[in-house]
């Protein structure tokens, strides 16, 4: 059954960790596990931890930047079927400038959902994803 | 750490399920939980269980037909940072034709990883997607 915009956001936001897919350059997909947090009004963020060390500019962030189209997976597994759920978030994405007050907004959100965030709060990029679309499906009511 | 090609199908295939990124007609990503079985030489097989109950064909298989490149992922979350890997199998995918051998080798091998397929074989499309590229990442060795 199709899950309602409420109940899908619901059961996206309680998850640690969904999975962005971004368009590469030659168009074809590519996809990433991140962990993420929602803030108002409809928005997904999340940040680079690492630096990366080569320098080079990571591909979902070129990606993000060349195509803003993006769409976001959470998804429950079960050996019985009949529990199965997923969620999906489509959206549009922006790496935001280091002054952009939605940065600030967006690490406070991300450090109250990870003690990891808590200890060293990311000082890479941050990319604020404002959903479009939030659709789903439960085998189960 | 970066997995070698090795690991990082072996964990891959040892997963119940996967995540499978196609791109839609407006170059926007899409994305869907699937369960999947490999097959050889180096290949994703995954079928679509229940018929379509409006008759439209399901967007994945459209996807694919159209642009035939995917990307499919594994992760796997813990707290625990330091137990986080993921691995990606990017691949071409064909949508085999009723008459393709292949296609029983893919319902075979699923029948083989899932009770639910061995109950009932799927009646709709199979997917078999040549994969050309393994990727993973692992926080530990």
């Amino acid at each position: 059954m199709r899950l309602s915009t409420d109940e899908a956001r619901a059961r996206f936001r309680a998850a640690p960790v969904a999975r962005l897919a971004t368009v590469n350059p030659d168009e074809s997909p590519h996809l990433v596990p991140i962990v993420f947090a929602w803030c108002p009004p409809d928005a997904l963020v999340f940040a680079y931890d690492h630096k990366p060390k080569s320098g080079r500019p990571l591909k979902r962030l070129e990606n993000l930047a060349a195509r803003p189209a993006v769409s976001l997976l959470v998804d429950e597994w079960a050996e019985d079927w009949d529990r199965l759920w997923w969620v999906r978030a489509d959206g549009l994405a922006e790496v935001l400038a280091s002054a952009d007050p939605r940065r600030e907004t967006g690490l406070d959100a991300l450090a109250t959902r990870y003690r990891q965030y808590r200890e060293m709060r990311p000082a890479g990029p941050v990319a604020w994803i404002s959903v479009h679309a939030w659709s789903g499906w439960a085998a189960a009511g």
